[in-house]
């Protein structure tokens, strides 16, 4: 028998269909969903579009994290759609407050050896303990709620050995940054980043899920650790010792690619504002003046990395000059830390302590000033994503994160000790944590109406796809435009989440603020639009609404250098041709406003020909190439996977 | 000498000018100032605009406890201006997160025998411990940051006399409530409501602070306790005992009106939607289905208040359909809360704990879902104020409050007891408090310069009084209009506090959304434009954007059958003259676009002559009143106090 490694022991234990090459599709089972209200919302209209009865996974469940400020009616209007809708379709329903998804789902439900298919982009968190963990849009955690396979092309696995220990005043943020310094924001495309080596035995499950979680912003597909005693121990801790296996790579086996990291050689990193790509040394930009510090999230979310925050700064203030936020990643983590006596500390030096949530995170509050700089423990830092359009965000350890609030600069956390003599402190997890459930709602057998507030838009449909378009190139973009531009996050649009025409009029908003309104021009004048853009388009969050809202407004296509993973399906499954240039010089060849004509796009779907765009009255060819599946043809052709899954 | 109560010793100690007989205009010194950043960034501009060195008052404290969450960069803006602006200036500065004004201030600052001047409707909580606290538009307190007098019309005096002690479940929220049962939203108008009494001896300053800090809401100038025993008791708790004196009615003293309430008597109360005034018994409305229990404000901000619902809450958990927001009140509270161990049980039912402020109280956040029930500490639930437009919110002590996120449904908490066996916990002060003053900034001896983001715009200019108008009535209202429907509060208008020209697109519209088109049309048309209304116009908050928004857009007078206090005085700093109708009943005659001519007006209130409002084409005179002083003529007739200061 072939020796597997964890990531080839995760897929083949659930393939259900296609080969295990490298690019080819492949069908997995999925035991395990989680939803988040920013996108669940819509999942929950899609299950309601398909008229489904009861859902199929072993375990499913609806968190509410992200629209937490309640501004106005409409956040809460869907916090009670989700609650009924989870009763209705059977999720568990983790109430409002109660954490993070990633975080209340490693917690509670995450089991070594399982898949998860999770509507948030970050959902790969969950390979920390094992698990094949990926984030999708919402109509493939639909499809996989109703009991179908999760297709996802083949990835290569990268082998990532870790030895040696982290040196102090380093932690397991510094891993995934030296991993984004290295292959930046797409070099993890196509693979699942999969960790082992001696090195692992020094960092735990929390530290492991720091990494799988913003693994994510390498391009990876997910990232894997291998389920040994450490995972063992983390399950004991939250009463669930008999839901652990053993699941390790086997003796000899391979990956795709072989690489080294040794941890003791790692200095304290940090992604400057942009792009989580962006690594340098924190010692390359310390001394800049800083007026906000945002501790929490998923990508930092264990009960050390608060504690190490409480521990450094007991006794101090946080600089005059300087914000500091903390959200606690889970209601489990604060009451933890409240009986660990490590909140007080934190509350006297003039932490700022929010509701448990992805705050900040998403750009749901939090937003800095003007021409500021803000250091966040967060997983991104895209331009707007904080809610300020011409913000500067960097993202850090806590560690970093904690040595700027005391200094009010970023500061090298190592300075702290060599410079003003703190002590890294020690951490030791508790032998025993609280745990507490109540606020977890069981699938019951009650299938109560849907409760929907005004806001809550039932989906708009689609036509099929033409088989002749002649439309104008509305917007030209260039490399890594993530979906935090293409559809905004950010308070005031996060709560238009479930109202897909009120959320179309910040399509692109980040990018073009005309967009909108040229949108609306165009639809007098044209039968659609197409955007173009470079490298990596739709990098970044889970949405699918950054296919539906451009969608809605027109768009029929999208021309790129190449595509993310999950913004590149979300395309698809709502009926928007994910071209890519044969030529990617052709991009340079194309303006905005030039209009492009295609003819027999039906028939050359159908057979999964290449097609030529022709620029009107340009004498321009552009070949165009695209690389979907069989399985896909029809979603295309259907004008998306709900008009298919409707006539089926 | 004359006997004297304790609000006349407090007058009297700091008359300036007039005579203490109730109604005419009197001049106070002012001792200590405090602003809030929703109000505070108005009165630095407005000091900016009398280009003024440092401030007079002994203490003057700015503080940052309304506009926390950041949706923008225009919050955080406004921070930063404000801290700039209070070391230009020379206040305090209360950093975001240290919590609401009149709780921190009553815990750093407060001194029994002082007066207290706070651009916020509820600073006459500093009556609790026996100051003379009022609540004033921001010019006002601008004005005595630069050492003037205060002037307002010496308020007669209603001595409530205290006797019995609270039943078990009824707390000092139920003692204002049933001040408000008894006297509506206008019943305390003109007066000053003093406390005396055996009852007094079973209040703590906590709880006094609550009495007297919605007292507000009866209309009342302010309310005042004495400072005794137990004021010393919580001076030394907060390291204040040198601060302390005795303060108390001379034996004999007498009050312009006295009334009885016996605490033995008294049951839980709440106020139905609409109004704190509606207040009936709890047992009258229980069973009713609710959605959303919000725990905290400065009407209930005491530790006591928190503690007995964590410990009525503790191993219970929050019903599954509602949604537990807890809101510390100060940086403080929740420090000592935690150090309780008070912290742990909250958080453990599933509460939602949010930073230390306003939060809900004032829209920022926590808006009820649409048709849902909202059950609140908190002081006010004017329509619309909770950031939903239609919304129900009922306001409670933490009692009831409590038993109602535990039940789903309004309930007696009594009922807790008798139905379901809870013990009523029995509070008893820490006797060492956990003191902290490192998140207030000292005035320094630095000015640097004003920090002003791109919302923070210099005030506008006004015109001088014109002889003549011809305008129409753009909106007729009825009675107890609030300044949340004249000038929305709110997480989408808050942060519009600094740009009067964007702020002025949210005037009057809660109450009709056509209100600013209609207004910007009409300056096609006329010169200008007036409203009328009912009685207690203008009730509520301090916010003088409510008289300077209308003011931007064209507003030249109102005419009301009665106004209340701070109301009227802004509509006059702001040189809008508030006319009274003569004769109510012309309310009647008079339709929204009736167009309204008035002649000879310098001259008329050169004399404080009564004028005649002509209704143009329709032959109705209507005579109008109002009732300024010689002082103020000259802030009308150059157009504002902001023209005057500058000319002199």
């Amino acid at each position: 028998m072939k020796l597997q490694n964890v990531s080839q022991k995760l897929i083949s234990s659930h393939l259900i269909s296609g080969e295990m090459n490298p690019g080819s599709e492949i069908g997995l089972k999925i035991d395990q969903v989680l939803l988040q209200d920013a996108t669940g919302t819509l999942v929950m209209l899609e299950l309601e579009a398909f008229n489904l009865n009861k859902i199929k996974p072993e375990v499913a469940v609806q968190y509410v994290d992200h629209n937490l400020l309640q501004t106005d009616y409409k956040n809460m209007d869907d916090h009670l759609f989700l609650q009924s809708a989870a009763a209705r379709f059977g999720y568990w329903f983790s109430r409002s407050g109660n954490g993070i998804s990633h975080v209340v789902h490693m917690e509670r439900f995450g089991r070594p050896g399982k898949t998860l298919l999770g509507s948030d982009s970050h959902t790969p968190a969950g390979g920390g303990i094992g698990m094949l963990a990926i984030g999708t849009g919402g109509l493939d955690v639909a499809m996989a709620s109703a009991g179908e396979p999760y297709f996802v092309k083949m990835p290569k696995v990268m082998g990532i050995k870790l030895i040696g220990k982290l040196p102090d005043w380093v932690s397991a943020k510094d891993i995934i940054l030296e991993m984004l310094r290295r292959y930046d924001v797409t070099g993890g495309r196509g693979y699942i980043l999969e960790y082992y080596g001696p090195g692992l035995k020094s960092l735990s499950a929390w530290d492991r899920h720091v990494i799988a979680n913003m693994g994510t912003e390498t391009g990876a597909t997910t990232s894997v650790f291998p389920s040994d005693e450490i995972t063992h121990e983390f399950l004991r801790q939250e009463g669930r010792e008999d839901e652990w296996i053993k699941l390790e790579a086997d003796e000899g086996a391979t990956y795709d690619l072989t690489i080294e990291i040794d941890l003791a050689t790692l200095e304290p990193l940090i992604a400057l504002p942009g792009s989580p790509g962006n690594v340098v040394p924190v010692r390359e930009v310390s001394g800049l003046k800083i007026q906000q510090v945002v501790i929490g999230s998923s990508a930092n979310p264990g009960l050390r990395d608060f504690w190490i925050a409480s521990q450094i700064v007991k006794g101090q203030v946080v600089s005059p000059d300087v914000s500091l936020d903390i959200n606690p990643s889970s209601r489990q983590v604060l009451e933890n830390l409240t009986e660990m006596g490590a909140l007080g500390p934190l509350i006297a030096a003039g932490a700022r302590l929010h509701q448990s949530g992805c705050m900040g995170c998403i750009g749901m509050g939090q937003a800095p000033a003007t021409n500021t700089i803000s250091i966040r423990t967060m997983p991104r830092n895209f331009p707007g994503r904080s809610g300020t359009l011409d913000d500067q965000v960097y993202l850090c350890s806590p560690e970093t994160a904690i040595a700027a609030a005391i200094t009010g600069k970023i500061t090298d956390p190592r300075d702290l000790e060599s410079v003003m003599n703190f002590r890294y402190p020690k951490w030791a997890a508790p032998t025993q944590i609280k745990i507490n459930k109540k606020l977890l709602i069981a699938p019951s057998e009650i299938s109560p109406e849907l409760v929907k507030g005004p806001n809550i838009k039932t989906l708009p449909d689609f036509e099929e796809l033409p088989d002749e378009l002649e439309i104008p190139i509305l917007l030209k973009m260039g490399d890594d435009i993530s979906t935090d531009g293409i559809l905004k996050a950010g308070a005031d649009v996060l709560p238009l989440r479930s109202n897909i025409p009120e959320l179309s009029k910040y399509a692109y908003y980040a990018i073009d603020q005309s967009f909108y309104e040229r949108a609306i021009q165009n639809q007098k004048t044209h039968t659609g639009f197409c955007i173009i853009a470079g490298e990596n388009y739709a990098q970044g969050s889970s949405r699918e609404h950054a296919a539906l809202s451009p969608r809605y407004l027109g768009q029929k296509f999208a021309i790129a250098k190449s595509y993310a993973r999950i913004g590149w399906q979300n395309l698809i499954n709502f009926g928007i041709i994910p071209f890519e240039f044969k030529n990617t010089s052709d991009w340079d060849k194309l303006e905005q406003d030039d209009v492009l004509r295609i003819e027999g796009l039906r028939i050359a779907v159908k057979n999964r020909d290449s097609v030529t765009a022709f620029v009107v009255g340009k004498n321009i060819k552009i070949p165009l190439t695209y690389n979907i599946s069989e399985r896909q043809v029809e979603h295309i052709l259907k004008g998306g996977v709900i008009n298919f899954v409707k006539q089926k």
